[in-house]
């Protein structure tokens, strides 16, 4: 059995704040803590306020083609500056959406751009800029504190193509592979699997947005009971080279 | 918290098998039982074999066109045939592989014709005719059994556009909506949400996955403690119409 328990009652998150700590402490407060193999997930909304990846949006000034982009998708030509600032290429414009590929690599509307849960009405939260090395660092305080060893994933909430509706997805990952690869092991009559290899990180990070909730204040939960696969992964590993991808 | 609860010993499914009773059976079996909530989820191969959705390739002759695509991309043409029958449109076909448009409307590899797990080594299963109705089907028999109004979710394990590996996504849906809306809700600081609708449907189905193994004979799973949203829910709801699609 697998379960997935949401942390309660962070408070809000400011430039500087020590999320592994104080996971380690809301965990505490609520009558548990962590145990070897649990696995964190960290909503990136936290993880970006901690780093200070917050932009006023008064401070921005706006590019001629921003201002164009603005006026055709009745957007603030300001934050849809800031957008192409994250931006390594535009995937696609079109009834006012804009899906982008981020200097990650992530194809996202809006190039992780995001205005909810930020204090300031004016402000915006972009991507942390390493997030495999901010989950790095979370998972490192956790086991400093607790001699414990969790792996982190850090997830946003992206739109699909084909599909309505968004779903919760990996951005950063700390101690674990993201893909379970099923390569060369065999289906119950011992022929050769087809479906070879299950992103898990993003099959977990749907998993704990399901207790996540984000007009609630948790944006944190831990996974109990799963064998992640082992290794170093990053999240790159889950990004699909532009040449064997055929969908952008 | 949620508990995510794989559903054991599952026995090789024949048609005309009852999976709801099954589901019943096997649940009681390890101690368990169906409690009022509970979400079942249900593998897309074990409702097409109980529902006869399984082909011979010997019994098929394939087309020229079928014979033409399986030239260019090495795979047998008479699983080729299948496909294309199953097919409403193919919407890339390189590399060897051929993503289609079912005639569900589902956007997958193949459309959705799988080799894996299926007895015959000569046989391949298709995608339920009408997954929401074999979704219903099930239901019902575990409300007549148990009395417990149980939503389910048929799933099956798809490739995604930009990044590696497949998840596990909702194929049919009965006694619950497949998304939640957050539209008219309020971040935590009262400004309105920018993420308004989340495919709960398809975290629910990702997070089963984690406790179903395709060579361990898992099959089912049960998720507990999730509040779904109410309502009766459609696959449909769940597919993207192609005028607001931006990747097809």
């Amino acid at each position: 059995m697998l379960s997935v328990i949401p942390v309660r009652g962070i408070p809000d998150i400011k430039k500087g704040d020590d999320l592994g700590k104080l996971l380690v402490t809301r965990l505490k407060e609520q009558g548990d803590e962590f145990q070897q193999g649990d696995i964190a997930i960290v909503s990136q909304k936290i993880v970006s306020k901690s780093e200070g990846r917050v932009v006023s949006l008064s401070k921005i000034a706006p590019s001629d083609f921003a201002k164009t982009i603005a006026n055709s998708s009745g957007k603030d030509p300001r934050q849809i500056e800031v957008i192409l600032r994250e931006t390594r290429k535009i995937i696609r414009m079109r009834g006012g959406h804009l899906i982008t590929e981020t200097k990650h690599g992530f194809i996202c509307a809006n190039a992780g751009v995001d205005q909810s849960n930020v204090g300031n009405g004016d402000s915006v939260t972009l991507l942390p800029q390493d997030s495999d090395g901010s989950a790095d660092r979370i998972r490192k305080t956790i086991h400093e504190i607790t001699g414990r060893i969790v792996p982190v994933i850090i997830t946003d909430t992206f739109g699909r193509a084909w599909r309505m509706g968004q779903v919760n997805f990996a951005v950063g990952i700390s101690g674990m592979k993201p893909i379970h690869d099923y390569r060369g092991t065999r289906d119950m009559y011992r022929r050769r699997l087809q479906v070879t290899e299950i992103a898990v990180a993003d099959e977990l990070a749907s998993a704990a947005e399901l207790v996540m909730n984000k007009a609630d204040r948790v944006p944190a939960a831990i996974i109990r009971g799963y064998n992640a696969p082992k290794g170093h992964g990053r999240v790159k590993d889950l990004l699909r080279p532009e040449e064997f991808d055929l969908f952008r």
